[in-house]
Formats: C-alpha cells, structure tokens, sequence
C-alpha cells in the first residue's frame, strides 16, 4: 500500500492494474452511439458502392464530343433515362447518351456527365457545345471508402457520424464493449434522500446524485447503492453487495482519520488490497483505492468539490480504461488566467474554472467559491486549474494549466 | 417564400417563426440529466443548512483561548462529543468544549474549531496552546447557497454538477421542457436499409440514421419514419403521418430541381407553406424549410455531407430554441488552418474539419475529402469552417473563422 502519494503516481498504479473489460456485445446502430466499439470495423461494401452522377445530366463518351463547339454542337442520341436506384440496360455507345438522375449509377460505356444546363434537347437528341474531359462529374466507386478499409477502431466512441457510415457500409449491428457497472453508495449518518424531509443537523445527499449522473453521462451503467449508516457492519455488507453486481464501487464520506470514518475499515475487513491511500492534492486528499479480485474500490471524500474533483481526476481514468477507450486522461491546455486567487497553495492545489476558448488566447475564469464543500461553483464548470505545490497567490493575466473536464 | 438567401437570412428567419415548447413534466433527478429546466430554480433550502465545523475538532469560544500559551495552556473541558449528522444537546459556555466531526453542526455558544492535532486530551479536559480568531473553522449556514438563491434558470440544461446542487438542496423532482420529438424520413428509390442485402444501383441509408444519433444526442426524442419511395402521393402521407406525431420533420432527399425529386411538390400538397427555399451554401444549398401550423418541415439534401452540414447550420439552432434553450448557436471562433486547400470558393462554403485547442493558438485540420457525399472524413470532424464567397485557395497557416459543432 502506497500512502500519500503524488496524483501521477496514484494514476499510473491505477491504470496499471486496470484491465479493459473485454465482454462484447452487439447492438443495434439505434442503440450505438455513444458506446464503445469492442472490433476494428472495415467496410464490407465499397463507398460509394458503384460509379455514380454527383448531378442531374446525361452520361456519354468523352471522345464523342471532343470537337465540339457552339457552332457545330455534338448531336447525342438519347438512348434511355433512368433515376437514381436504376441500372441502365442499355451500354453507351458511340454518339449515344442516358440521361440520369443525381446518384445514378454510371451506365456502362459512359465517361462523363454533363449538366442538364449545359445542353440543348430537342426530342430524342441533345445538342452539347463544349468538351469535357474524361471522367468529369464521374463519383467513382470507393472513392470514399475501399472494400474492407477500416472505418473505426475498437476502442472509438460511435459518434453520430460514425453511425452514418456504419450504416453507409450496411452495417445493422454494432459490436461494443458491455457498459461498465458501476456501484455508487454514500456513507454518512447526516445524509437524508432529497425527497426526504430535512431533520436539525442533517444534509441531503448530493454526491450519490452527481457521481450518478457523471457515470450515466459517460456512457456506463450506474447503480444507485443508496446511503449507509456510519456502521462499520453495515458498511461492509453494502461493499460485498456492491462488488457482486458492479465493476467498480464508488464510496462518499468516511474516508478521513476521524472517529466515525470507517470506510477504511471496512475495505480491510472485506479482504480488498488497499492500492493507495491518501493523494497529494486539494481538495481530495483522502482518497482511498483498493482492489478485491479485478474489481475495484474508489473511496472518496464526502466533500462535494473534493469527490468531483477526484472523481474526475482518478476514477474517470479508469472508468474509461475499463470500456475500453484508448484515452484515459481528459485533455490538458493552458490558459490565461482571468482571476486572482488570493491563497497560497503549500500544497498541489485544483481550482475549479470555466474554459472559454478565445482566438485571442484560452481563458479560464475561477469558478465562484473554492471551498472543500462549495456546489454552487461547480455547476458552471468545465476545467480544473492545476497548480503546482508552492505557489504563490495567483494574478489575473498568468498563464496557468488547465484540465477540460467539461462541455465547452 | 424567399429563394436562395443568405445563412444568416435563414436562420434569422427560421428563428424568429419558432416558438419554445412550454409543455413541461416533472422528472426524477435520476432522469434529468441532459434535459432543459422549464423554470427558475430558488434554494428552499439553504446551503450548508447550518453552521458546521470543515474538519475533525473542539468546538468552544475563542474568548476563552485569547491567553493561552505553550507555557499556559488554556484548559478546557469536554462536555459532549457530536457526530456528523447529530445536533449537541449542550452549549458551550466559559471553559467548556464539544468534540465534533468534520460537518457536525456548531454547537450553540462556540464560535471556532480547534484541530484535533492542535491540542493535548487527557480524560475530560483538553490543553489549547494558543489563541484562534473568532470564526476560525466554521463554515457558515447559508455560505455557499442562501435561501430563495437562484440556482439555475430555466433553459439552463441539467448537468451532472446541477444534479448534485438540485439534490442537496432538497429537489428530487426536476421540472424540465418535454423533449422535442423530430420525425426522421429519407426518400429515394435507391435507398435500402443497412439490414438488407444491396442490390445493383441501391446504396445503405445512411442519413436516416447518423441523423437519429445526432438527435438522440441533443436529448430530444427522435422518430424514425424510414425510408419512402420517390413516388409524391406516398411522401405525402408519410411527411401528413409524421407531422402527427412531431415538432419538426426532417426529410432528406429529393429536394434539387431533378424530375424527381419530389419532395417540394409534396409539401406543397400537403399545405405547408414555404419559408425559404435554398440557401447560398455549399453543400447543402438546395434546402427547404416549410411550416404548417406550428410545426417545421425541414428538408435536406440526400448527399450526406450536405445534410449534416445543413443540420448542424439550421436545423440544431430551431430545435434547441424549440427545447427552450437559451442559445440555439454553436460556438465560433477562429483558429489557424492547418491544411491547404486546393480549390476557389465562388460560393460560400463549409469545410469539415478537427479543431484542436493549443495554448500557441487554436488550430484546425481538414478532415479528409470535402466532396459533397464523403461520409468518411465526417468520423471525427468537430468544427465547420467557414470560407466567404469568392474565396481564393487556402493556404497551410492561414487564419480562419470555425464553427465548434462537435466535442473537442
């Protein structure tokens, strides 16, 4: 067991123990996005699958009116008209034409398409006045996409736009990792339901809420594990019902050195590895990680901004090694900073901030109250600022890191 | 009816015939993430509910520590000890202390709290070796939220952080917009679905779905109407049957000036009146937006480029208005290209492209073919740039001015 260690060494052990969660299953393109593919995806068909017209014309040789002009416009015969969805029977010969719809195929012989605009018919015949060059207006098959080109990867998030080429390649089901189930359960005597009424001396339990809602928003599948008394038995029997039908257990409260903090307790008490134990940072510090079998415990602090915060910071990583994505850490920039902040930071500090992107330079502004247990602030938030242990108070115009956690 | 305007004519236009959904429900918290607010919320509760102490410690009057020193330590005795979650029975006066827990209540008559590690317990009494400011350690009733507090707005859109702020101030049901419901159609004889075999001339439908996915994403309620053949009669009964049941109609297909492209006809049938008609862009130009009573038929091109550019530029503005939201526009900004591109810009014109964010200056990448059907360089795009008419070919390094449609 590591003790108050830094936040990349508590990440690095982290991810290091964490093994994708590798059951598959297959979904319909409806129910796909924002899942994570568990195959390489090639295309089985080619994009587009056929030689096509990008426009309403008539397809015909090139050669046949290679001396055309105004004067002396090419005459064309028309041979057939189709639409798109139709094949012609008919093959373009010399000094013949099919006249097509927008996304028809090319019929068979012909090289070029030219406008509707750009002739003159009369009858059966058009009249073209100019060249064109081969293969003009021609969409030529797989010029977007090659049989079996890889169109995704496993491990890619299926984005809207993935879903239209999935099913642009005919592809009906889409083969993705299982959610990764994810038990939330909060310890405190103080903690009352929201629907409840608010006895003297309690507070209604808000991080079972937001850390279910954090899960659910990233595309796992969260379990509601409820509140537990401050009981060392109690506890226990809700870990061990917790790791029966979850990935990873998410605890609140309990976690620091006080009398009434048992959370610590109990983990040794159901026999899980502690992994480590306390992290170098605000707010947050007393996170508690521990592994039982593959799956893991994320104690964190009750504090509201202190569980984002690491939530953030440590489980997101892993909730996102276990589905299988190939980026763990959410992305960091740096910004211009549009606040003073009048503490020191002894130690390695987060303050919660909203990115603003500005041609000008990226900006983040602090996010109200940067208290342990302040909510109001971290309803706008989309960024922590990362600043380093030893700093000095901060000024408005200081170029700071930041870490994009949230929407833009 | 106008023809052929300008974006921002569209837009404006469209925008200004729309009219939010005021139909509210009430929603657990559970279910509201995503979801638009239908009303200001206000604090019944404020926040913390009561003064508490932000750590493990003795509560007791700062008076009684003014003198103390290593040499002559206050001492004090402990009358009760307190737990998170539980109100003291007795106050604290004149030489007396509470034992509390980190978010115990403060008990009556104590205004600071001493650390545990600051001071030296035998039996009953505690040694205090210096004095400590009045209110040091408290966190005060009402610090964070007040009572009556405004903490979010309606239109504001329910996030994870909101969840937790809507729950620890007593809120278990949210009063959110119903979701919006869009009716999804595609016509086109040529189009078959991704679960059936591809005849010769036929291509997947793949708007249909990358279409659904984008509006299942906006948490609205999207419903898909499948595919009609190019026959007016039949996409007139399937766009009356899906104005039925939706806000807004998206249709996609066979709206250019081909013989077949039907769907103009039809909505003209149908009664719907016209608003506009193409709209100076490419691609995408050859749009329709039509309305019939309160309800939107928007029309898109077949190309998938061209639709998914038309829908992010004019659809997503009237369907979040529609769910209420306070902005209907994607952020924009500028970034530096990092790509040339080729060709001249006559028109004004949407390039697919990744914006990236870096502190030396935000930048942007074409994302692969530009042509109007490629549906393969859409996979990771998250900007539109935005070229002017009568453009010049771009250069790598340039300067230009981006639309952020996806995550970045």
């Amino acid at each position: 067991m590591q003790t108050n260690i830094s936040l990349e060494e508590a990440q690095e052990t982290l991810l290091s123990l964490a093994k994708p969660t590798e059951i598959e299953e297959s979904v319909r393109l409806e129910e796909s996005v924002g899942r994570v593919l568990s195959r390489v995806i090639k295309a089985p068909y080619q994009l587009p699958p056929f030689s096509k017209s990008p426009l309403d014309g008539y397809a015909l040789r090139a050669e046949d009116i290679e001396q055309a002009t105004p004067e002396e416009p090419a005459i064309i015969k028309v041979i057939e008209e189709i639409h798109a969805g139709y094949v012609a029977k008919s093959e373009v010969v010399a000094g013949t034409t099919v006249k097509l719809m927008t996304g028809s195929p090319m019929p068979k012989g012909a090289d070029i398409v030219i406008k509707y605009e750009d002739i003159e018919r009369t009858a059966d015949v058009i009249r073209v006045f100019q060249p064109l060059k081969k293969d003009s207006n021609v969409i030529f098959a797989g010029e977007d996409v090659a049989i079996d080109e890889v169109i995704a990867n496993s491990g890619d998030i299926v984005t809207p736009a993935l879903v239209g080429a999935l099913a642009a390649v005919g592809i009906a089901m889409v083969p993705v990792y299982k959610k990764v189930d994810i038990a939330i359960l909060s310890t405190g005597d103080e903690l009352v339901e929201p629907s409840e009424a608010l006895p003297a001396g309690k507070i209604y339990n808000s991080n079972l809420h937001s850390l279910r809602a954090a899960c659910a928003t990233l595309a796992t599948n969260p379990i509601m594990m409820g509140t537990v008394d401050d009981n060392k038995e109690k506890i226990v029997n809700k870990l061990l019902a917790a790791l029966e039908i979850s990935d990873i257990v998410i605890t609140t409260g309990g976690v620091s050195v006080g009398d009434y903090d048992l959370v610590p307790d109990a983990i040794v008490e159901i026999d899980a590895g502690i992994i480590f134990k306390g992290v170098k940072l605000k707010p947050g510090s007393p996170i508690i990680v521990a592994k039982k079998q593959d799956k893991f415990i994320i104690a964190l602090s009750g504090n509201a901004a202190a569980a984002t915060v690491t939530f953030q910071l440590m489980a997101i990583p892993l909730i996102k090694k276990l589905m299988g994505l190939k980026e763990y850490f959410a992305p960091t920039t740096k910004a211009i900073l549009m606040s003073d902040f009048k503490k020191k930071s002894p130690q390695r500090r987060f303050l919660r901030g909203v990115f603003q992107i500005e041609y000008t330079g990226n900006s983040v502004t602090l996010a109200g109250s940067q208290s342990n247990g302040a909510l109001k602030s971290m309803i706008g938030c989309n960024a922590l600022i990362d600043i380093p242990a030893g700093t000095e108070p901060l000024v408005k115009g200081q170029v700071v890191s930041v870490i994009l956690t949230g929407e833009l």
